[in-house]
């Protein structure tokens, strides 16, 4: 397997577009298409929260009924969540604009929104948008690009990846973008992400893959703790590379599903760098736990701490904080035998043992902390499974741009 | 029952006193005492994390054998967290100089710490300032206010209250002083409370009105969702009121548990309003549920929300952030058929019916969300259950306060 440039448009037969629609947003693109004319088999992993917003309630239904699938329309400004029976209308709209542009079925378009909650989608703008953005598709690097960045709400950077394996002789592309930086949280982040592959696969093992991947890559991370409305993780595979289909977990199943893991950990981490004020990314890494349910639920719970957050920030090392985030994970454990290192570019120290600090110079932890990214790596002496998870710091601007996100 | 002025030395037969014993700051009192000359029935309630404080395994020890209690010594600075078999010994050594001082037994007093996790005690400082704080006790609510001050870390201010009612044809008095500001979460709050009583009552039905009480007061309140080491809830009660002792669940023990819980109440909201960085004390109320259970998880969920608590500091009625809150706190409901309404001193409008906003003005709502205690009402529309729970908004300060606790 091989990282490469791009995103969505790096698989074959995969085209894309933007266009500002003028949502919400004046002066930006706020629209965006990802197409591909072989019908393509789609997976997908929404929210858990209750109140779904209305496209997650759309594609839900396309997902669940295994139809093929041509298209996605994402817009950014509004989430469409929390909006009645006249926010579904609108993804019906909008698909169907899209629809009638492409000349494919309305329920072959999947779409998706983010943004503000409770706002009503101009639909008019929408139906425009989507129309202008089937007239716009391109191949390419810079097509994919000019999407990753349309759909960016609080995000200061658009997150792309792509990787190449090689799948029954043929070469197989599995590329995405997504996009991600408040209200994120475990199960799953308040994110968008969208992964296309020319990988011809079973639309039940394409799910699968998804849905064990989504368990240690989008779940494990973590900006505030919200877990939003409209969470939506989708893959098309469109069958373009032309290997032999897989239809069981054989060798090419396992080639298919560590592509697949490689670009949702990429862009699972890009959101995590990226959380609303970030100064730094933050990784939980928990070994020797006794279940593979007991090392997510610690390391999610560090990663989670409002108060391990902001002496990140601060650039202390205030391990005690991330003591007390293991101890009211709800998981069992003798604070007595596990330990605690703290880890970056700078170097690797020892902090806790025999449940007491160890003996740590602070100058040196302090420098390990003044890295962009950080880990506290804890052992808990207690077995053999472990879980990675991926946050960031707590800090002033997080506050800023969330007091007045709306005005 | 009535409010009166005072704290823990409210109640007949208490005493305190306050002491600069250098445990960490430099320049103010940091060590407290109660204390009462009559033997004291004892209940309490611990921090369920399982990282647990010396002085949690202390007195959990000395509770639960439901042995008569003298004293409690306090200490704020440093939490005697993470520390090992040297930590346990402190708490030997503090009591021990207490009870030498007291001419009491060891086992009869309490302690209890709060501070920075993971540092040792100074333990020749604590047993000089137990010694001299045994020199210092006095009645009256002036000594009761200068203990107060003495526990405070990150407060910005005492917090104490007190109650008297009519038990048995006495008159029954229930006084109380907390500390706590961050590391707050439900279950309970990173705090310290200690409740003094004279009236007299079973050890056993002490402990039972205590633990129902925690569950609708110091559980319901939330600063930043980190639960602490050393969390501790205590309750002396040393029958000097002369009421006929309470041994069964009659009325004289329900107007014994309304004392406590106008106590715990007053106290628990006095830690969510001086929550870290906090401008605005903020309320959930939810009413409507289905079960007492699911109150309690939507109204703590609304209040924990870093999203929402960040809205109520920037005045923003972005309302879609409470509805995310209830939708993930894993309670099922139907969003299309709950009511939110925004209350305070300057009044109460309608936000949310019908699944979508309703009719309301913006400037309203940021008016209403001016004042310093801000509720968000919920009605679930499924059942008569209701629940509040008490929070704050996320300020820069509060970052400011957490990205470097330990200079």
């Amino acid at each position: 397997m091989e990282r490469i440039a791009g995103g969505v448009t790096a698989a074959k037969g995969f085209t894309a577009a933007a266009v500002a629609a003028g949502i919400k947003y004046r002066d930006r693109k706020d629209m965006a298409m990802i197409y591909s004319q072989s019908p393509c088999r789609a997976a997908g992993v929404f929210t858990r929260n209750v109140v779904k917003a209305a496209p997650v309630l759309w594609d839900k239904e396309i997902v669940g009924k295994m139809g093929p699938v041509h298209a996605v329309v994402v817009n950014a400004g509004i989430a469409n969540a929390c909006t009645g029976k006249e926010g579904y209308e609108a993804c019906g709209r909008t698909a169907g604009a899209a629809a009638k542009a492409l000349g494919i079925g309305e329920r072959q378009v999947l779409v998706c929104s983010t943004g503000v909650i409770g706002m009503q989608l101009p639909i008019d703008r929408m139906a425009d948008g989507a129309q202008k953005l089937a007239g716009l598709l391109e191949g390419g690097n810079e097509a994919g690009h000019r999407a990753a960045e349309a759909i960016m709400t609080t995000d200061t950077r658009p997150k792309e990846a792509a990787v190449q394996t090689v799948i029954g002789g043929k070469t197989v592309t599995v590329g995405g973008m997504c996009k991600g930086s408040g209200m994120i949280h475990p199960d799953m982040c308040t994110m968008l992400a969208f992964v296309t592959t020319d990988a011809a696969i079973d639309t039940a093992l394409l799910q699968e893959a998804l849905s064990r991947d989504v368990e240690d890559t989008f779940n494990m991370v973590s900006v505030d703790g919200d877990t939003s409305t409209n969470d939506t993780l989708l893959v098309l595979a469109n069958g373009c590379a032309g290997n032999p289909p897989i239809r069981e977990k054989n060798e090419d199943y396992r080639a298919f599903a560590a592509a697949l893991h490689e670009v949702c950990t990429v862009l699972a981490k890009k959101i995590a760098e990226d959380g609303e004020g970030a100064t730094a990314l933050f990784e939980a890494k928990v070994v020797g736990a006794d279940t593979k349910e007991h090392a997510r639920t610690l390391a999610k719970s560090v990663i989670t701490s409002s108060l391990t957050k902001a002496a990140i920030f601060g650039h202390d090392a205030n391990w005690g904080r991330i003591l007390c985030a293991l101890g009211y994970a709800g998981v069992d454990f003798d604070p007595e035998k596990i330990e605690l290192y703290l880890e970056s570019e700078a170097g690797r120290i020892l902090i806790y043992r025999d449940g007491k600090a160890a003996d740590y110079s602070e100058e040196e932890a302090a420098k390990i902390l003044s890295y962009p990214e950080v880990t506290a790596y804890v052992d808990m002496k207690m077995g053999g499974e472990e879980a990675t998870a991926w946050g960031c710091d707590l800090t002033y601007d997080y506050v800023k741009i969330n007091a007045d996100y709306r005005s």
